[in-house]
């Protein structure tokens, strides 16, 4: 049954009966759906199919069921544990038309969307009411994948990752059930949790085909700092001693020296090339200030020089993007390289520990290797720069992140705090979670017996 | 299988070879076991057990299964929807001497519990630390059973329910097997999310046996403050415009008349008897100063009357403490009485318009119906007092109960926000969720397939 069939062309024939040109065999499109922003070889789906409604969703479910197709939902790619590759071939369900905001209830600070709207689209969106959406990963993803990786960003320090911000999910199972697992009430005891379960189940559960999410006001006041450090210990150092003291800031992210270089050169930014925290800070004027000078007294006493503020939107706007463009200005430095990224997160009174054990680690690697991360959550990535052609490079940075995994179990931490496991960290997630992985198996054999739903990702049956 | 079957006594010998005399078959311990806070009739168990290891609970769970005998967890019985009571006969599995703070880690704002630890007991463990956990129903319920049943109470509003403060989960399951469900990282994206599958579970997937919970630092301002209204309408749209401002008010409580009345007679206060309701404001003291000035505002709009004030630790903790009493101060209402409560949630912005037409509603009630909640959420509870003698008096509590379901799915609402499914709500839940309802069934199969994980909650197979 995990084995790769051979496809049958009959399923095409049906989804054009259903769905007419917006399905698609053609080498570019599979090409496209058959790859993320991971270093993993392409592994196109036979087929590509562009959804516009929950029905088109579930008939076409229950069409790749009836021939035993396997069925990979598909946002924008930008996954990066290879999360949408269609390794066992079949169907390729893109949402990226199921585009529209369905609602926003400012009132009660939600909104519900179709899986295809991104999250700047959501924001931009919602601009004129006051409230925002916090959740930010890197890549403008779309807010069905986000959702279905858990993912985070930097504001989750304060705000949470999607576990916290979803409030309720519409559906798609593998027998072609529709479910809705919630209410738009703010919290209920009413069984068991299915909105997090299918938080984070990368597929393979079921496909989300809409998803209501939690709305923040957009405070009187919202200050981002730029602070510079001559070592990475005295970020990491300043870092942990805020979250001691319950400091709520909105965001604390780490770019080393390296990163900071990278950043400068791909958006034209002038930040000084040094070790590098990027802070913000949410909420009355006066709390702000008083934020901002309890931090700006521990980064001193770290070798903190003084802090760089924006206060204007659209210079915090600028800052924020800059940080964003982290991964793939890092990209850049090595041109026609793909990224081997890690993703570890520990408690944070292991946080500095672990980051520099992992740098003196890293120290032998072929290039130098950026380190960046939302380190007030006690989670950071390396970005490990290979060379696609030489699997020799891939296997040395699979190695490093062996080690950084094996040293993040060790300290309590995970092996991935937002990136997911997708199929590149099946074995860490066995060594993190051992006998648990078996019941994520037992789950996924109730609800997906015959595994099609993304299979040969997470766990395998 | 779902039949009652007549006890086998074999099990008994085995449990105490096993736990010597921590095996209870007396009358009076079977009778404690077999009725909770609820209105139901006791249902008792026929033996109890008293673990004090994880390895002890797994080998009950191994007696049991092979005797295929029902197994119920059971902290101190303070649900409220028969949770706990052994309606198809079967072993309890007291949890109340698993009751040691494995681990307190400051510096990551954790602490590591046995089941049986209450959240009075961690409070108090962690006093000298700074820091606290804030998930306080009104009982002094175990950590385990908070778990277990996804507890809230009144500090959910800024720091979330035991969704949010659960970091890890140690469960023993229906085969014997012992999993973690997280490590201690703050965030992870490792598979699916099994802590929130179990939180919230009712003891139905599985025993809980250790718990990660996550800690606050005690703000440097926390300060309490009671408000009379001339109006229950006033509290709700006081409340409603205090959520919409965004300010982060770290408990917003509403009690009615009846309500206050009978705390001032249970807890010999002095609290003017009116709609009321109770906030406290956590942060800086500019920043404490700031909210309550708003919310004293908004107050003052909507008939309120002045602030009074409780800022010392000890004030506050009377104040609370007062609040925590409501239920048992409404049962001294009517002596004998027993309640049937109600538990619902709505979107912010239904608040008023829920509370409004469900007052109107319960006027022709026998005796007067309190009403009090965590309004802050959008969630509120009504105290039906009957008499347990007269079946007609429960029957009619129950018709009210379905109404206010029926009034707050209709605004989207949910029937719990707080107290579980337990046997009381499985209807209910099956009016709010639908086929949804079925997904939990197909879970619970596939990790208790004989149905042995105290049966017959929250879903029925």
């Amino acid at each position: 049954m995990n084995k790769a069939r051979e496809f049958d062309q009959s399923v095409v024939a049906e989804l054009k009966a259903l769905l007419g040109d917006r399905v698609s065999t053609s080498a570019a499109v599979r090409e496209h759906h058959g790859k993320d922003e991971s270093y993993f070889p392409c592994a196109p789906p036979d087929a590509v199919v562009f959804a516009r409604s929950t029905e088109e969703v579930r008939d076409v479910v229950n069409i790749c069921r009836r021939h035993r197709v396997p069925m990979i939902p598909f946002g924008v790619g930008t996954s990066l544990e290879g999360h949408v590759l269609a390794t066992r071939g079949g169907v390729s369900i893109d949402m990226s038309q199921m585009n529209q905001v369905l609602a926003v209830h400012e009132e009660d600070l939600d909104a519900v969307v179709q899986p295809g709207v991104t999250r700047k689209q959501l924001n931009e969106h919602i601009k004129h009411t006051g409230l925002f959406f916090p959740v930010d990963p890197g890549a403008d993803a779309t807010l069905g994948g986000m959702a279905a990786t858990r993912a985070s960003g930097t504001n989750a320090v304060r705000y949470g990752t999607m576990r916290e911000n979803v409030l309720a999910l519409e559906v798609v199972l593998a027998d072609g059930r529709v479910i809705r697992t919630s209410r738009r009430a703010k919290k209920s005891a009413a069984g068991y949790d299915l909105t997090r379960l299918f938080v984070g189940s990368e597929g393979t559960l079921g496909i989300i085909t809409e998803v209501s999410l939690r709305l923040y006001p957009v405070q009187e006041a919202m200050s981002a700092a730029v602070c510079a450090f001559d070592s990475v210990d005295g970020c990491t150092r300043t870092v942990i001693q805020t979250i001691q003291a319950g400091i709520p800031v909105a965001r604390c992210d780490l770019v080393c020296e390296k990163t900071i270089d990278a950043i400068n050169r791909y958006k034209k930014t002038g930040y000084r090339v040094a070790p590098t925290l990027f802070f913000e800070f949410h909420g009355s004027q006066a709390s702000v200030v008083e934020q901002a000078e309890a931090v700006q007294a521990i980064a001193k006493d770290n070798g903190g020089m003084d802090f760089e503020w924006a206060t204007r939107p659209e210079d915090r706007n600028r800052l924020w993007d800059a940080r964003h463009s982290a991964y793939f200005a890092c990209l850049q430095l090595r041109p026609g390289a793909r990224a081997v990224s890690t993703d570890v997160c520990v408690p944070i009174s292991r946080l500095a520990d672990c980051v520099h054990e992992t740098m003196e680690d890293v120290k032998s690697y072929i290039v130098p290797v950026p380190v960046l991360g939302h380190v007030g959550d006690g989670n950071f990535h390396l970005v490990f720069l290979v060379d696609p052609a030489k699997p020799q490079e891939i296997e040395l940075a699979k190695q490093f992140n062996s080690r950084l995994v094996a040293r993040a179990l060790a300290m309590e931490g995970t092996c991935t705090g937002e990136h997911g496991i997708g199929f590149g960290k099946m074995a860490s997630l066995r060594s993190e979670l051992g006998e648990a992985v078996d019941v994520m198996g037992d789950i996924k054999r109730a609800l997906d017996p015959e595994n099609l739903m993304n299979p040969g990702k997470v766990v395998a049956l």
